[in-house]
């Protein structure tokens, strides 16, 4: 299992087929020099191995979880059920519903146990990323400064890509 | 807990709102004099509840689960994938979003691990209910007969509606 | 026609077009060594074909009927309405509004005639046939260890695969 | 059965409580003076009901069917799969998803079987009465007479409650 | 214009792009020999064209009119707002909303003036023309036997299709 | 009619059902001294009375055109498709759909007519008079100084609130 | 930047990748010979530019804010509470979704703020500026004239391609 | 205003009529014991109000900003655009579209500024709470130990329905 030493966050995903949304999130993470690691679970095909990865994750060190599932996505939930860790949710648009089953199943939880749901596929895998780089960054001085850069740079590249429109 | 012996069908709900709803399913199945039993368990506040019910259902005898539940669905799912018996999901109008929430939560189910969804609310439990008699009724002739005698008294009871109607 | 004697589960679909969605159940049942057919019938354009189907199928021996359909699916609930066979439902993604309609129009049945909905298209197809192995399984000892050696493979695949994640 | 003599127009609905909103139907075919019936029946529970009804409407007489149902409202497609005459759709409110299930169930026909759709609810009913009053006419002038200053009649209303407006 | 004489069925369209989905009613209404004519006018860009056309329909002896519009689909009840004769709606799947907008648009119409509304796209375009045929065959028996025979044909053609089905 | 002279804005809406919305965009001209009428007419019910309306308004000094409509809410493009002036539509909330369906027919205009369109209701109603004071405001520097006013009073008046929020 | 002197109408868009949509505005105002600007800025990652941009544009001169944005759009409503001049949102399609997102987060302002919302893509960009342009010659003659012509070529175009559709 | 000191979690709300659901989210880090405070500001009515409440809170010694908002909630998305804290999103039903438009306009974030949406309305202000003290707990073990007492105390909740429901 790809399970690094001193992994901040855990990257989680029901179908390896999910795997080019989530690498988004990781690609992310690599900015920020945060250590991560993927994981396959399916909250229905291998209920034992994501409740021992939920249960255990906690202990090994991992601060957040972030979960990417498709269809009825239940993936998400249920880790938060099993780990008191935060946990955010990317719903993927993997069926005739283009994601909006997933959106559901994923933000609709019942009171009691969150999961923090993102934008579906790509820009939520992003976002899950950097969603957990704010959380992170609460006691780390050193990265709450490159978000910051990070979020100064985004403004930049606005006005540059305004430069591009323009002499086009 | 409501375990009675000789179980033929388990009537499972996310939360205890849910019981108008899931009553329906327990009259049904009492107007066809099959055996069941109530069991309240949340997929995500009482996850370990959950899966050792999933994980006993048939050894104790259980032949048929049916589950209803409201908002981000899971607990269908989440039993379908602890047990190998035929598992029953029962959409609820649970959230602002009227059970269209719920109805995707339980029906959009990846390959691999099915859930025989009805419809949202009372409708659908009552079909949970009949629908667990057509399986029962498979191995069950006294059962197949009063499933066709409650099949023939539905057509009737229709012809006397429209007595009503035309007298009206 | 199709009709193979000791055939233990009915593949229906409501149009040829409809085929490579329904192989998915005939592949998996094939697994299982489930006897099964493939009939062809449209609920409007052949109505008596399929009364005179859905009317002799258990005496045929059949115990499981599995229909996919598209557009205003009314194939599952016009058979679930002239057999006591259990029936699966599969909504089929044939028109601009992406198998939502079909979704709608299988699982919203009203209380009396319950049709067990699966998910749309190829998933709900393979689990219609997963969900018919549960409900064969109940009185087949020999099934029920095959669906237990089935349930562990997924597990085990989602290991397997997650290797792969890990060294590539 | 409420099968007067020399019936023009068939109003079915699949449930007693349909009756308030197919009442619009039947009031305004009394503005008109067009002979009709209520006939009560449901494609699920009494099929065989429903196909005696649509395979003897025509001989009947009865030139136009008006067809009124809720949830998986597949009513109005099995009576068109019987019945060369017009059908008509009136889709109803009856379940949590407010008849959007009804709409798509009925206006969704694949292509050989055609229902004529209406709006959901009262405006559905009474506009489904209209609709066969404009195919009646076709064949009858006083009628057409009568429609054209219904509709007239319909344009002098507006102005009227405009005064109402005015002077409040 | 393409204004013949003795056209029976006028096919209306919004946009010269609907022509690929409508000339699927042209193609059924030559099926069953029924004269029709294709007309371009939009309810927003030509009102003038669309009012004239559809004030003069009834006097050119038209009998019904098909109409097909895409988006925020106006045009079938502006003309139904202007001409007596029964208007058929056909969606059109133009938009990001695929088709949503334009059945809603469609078959939502207020009291008073009725659209019969087909399915989105080619199945309701030739469900449109086959409802044109059942309303012209109330006072036409020679149609009436063609519409009798297409329909059994229709139900022969599952028959045939089931036969490649097996032998495949 | 309700014609005042010199009328700036006019409301029009398509059902008296409809006051109760649309009073608000008169209540919100009111406050900037905007003059208004309130004008009743159905795009189908009176399609002349809508035609002779759009096509004078210009001339009568009218300068904005609200439309408030539910259901298939076809008034506001038709207006606009008979009047050049801007046409600000207003989805009404009047069916089982709640205000989707006149939202889409209102707002998914094809290319070449425009309606600028509000929320659905009365939150939609408000910001059409807005609105139109924003377009009139452009040439008349009393109305600017006015709407700065407002805007400004909006800011201060959820700084009021707090204070009530923070000492309850 | 790209502000031009005496812009008439600034184009703003959220991504650059939303230029292809929102230069349907541009090419329109084009053909009223209005100058304009496009502009990029992100109501999320460059708040402080939407900022300046919104409340700067009056006293530049522009009348007519028109703003294109794709996902959770909040660019129109955000630039709309910084600016008191008429601002106009095209929601865009790119998202899982198919631009619905954008369609609510556009169209569904509280009341207070108005945005002025068109249909999702290319025609709504298109009407964007036609709406801009009915505002724009409510004070300007030329511009009037200029804007009947075109919706006579309209209506003109609508029979020419008539033509066509009947020759082929 | 509600600034007490030392506050970790601020709830801030669009509309003093969100008061009765975020009310919610302020009893739930009440049993927690967490210090909170409730923040009234509109992203449209009040911007300048609501920038400086964002750029000032990290600060004031905020750790966790929650966000509810109705209608085109861009309230969230705001914030997180102008602080580097973890933003949570509780999307409030204020509309005819019941929240639909809220959960989109909140959690269709586009890649770079993350709102982590809870579900719509009471369930998720609860929740938003419950993850605020997830995040705070990596943190502070006394926190993370209430927290796992907390969730202890969820399932036995489950377990005491239980006995309710068998005994009624």
């Amino acid at each position: 299992m790809n399970k690094k030493k001193d992994v901040m966050v855990s990257i989680v995903m029901g179908s390896d087929s999910d795997l080019s949304i989530m690498a988004e999130a990781a690609k992310t993470l690599d900015e920020f020099g945060i250590s991560h690691e993927l994981f396959l679970t399916s909250a229905h095909r291998s209920p034992e191995r994501t409740a021992s990865f939920a249960e255990s994750a906690a202990a090994r060190g991992v601060k957040v979880i972030i979960v990417g599932a498709g269809a009825a996505a239940h993936l998400a939930g249920v880790i938060a059920s099993k780990s008191a860790l935060p946990v955010i949710g990317v719903p993927i648009d993997a069926t005739a519903l283009h994601g909006l089953d997933a959106l559901l199943s994923t933000v609709q939880m019942p009171g009691g146990i969150p999961v923090a749901t993102m934008a579906i596929g790509k820009a939520g895998a992003k976002n899950a990323a950097l969603f957990s780089v704010r959380v992170l960054a609460l006691e780390d001085k050193k990265l709450s400064a490159k978000l910051s850069a990070y979020i100064q740079k985004m403004a930049l590249d606005v006005e540059k890509k305004q430069e591009k429109l323009t002499t086009s």
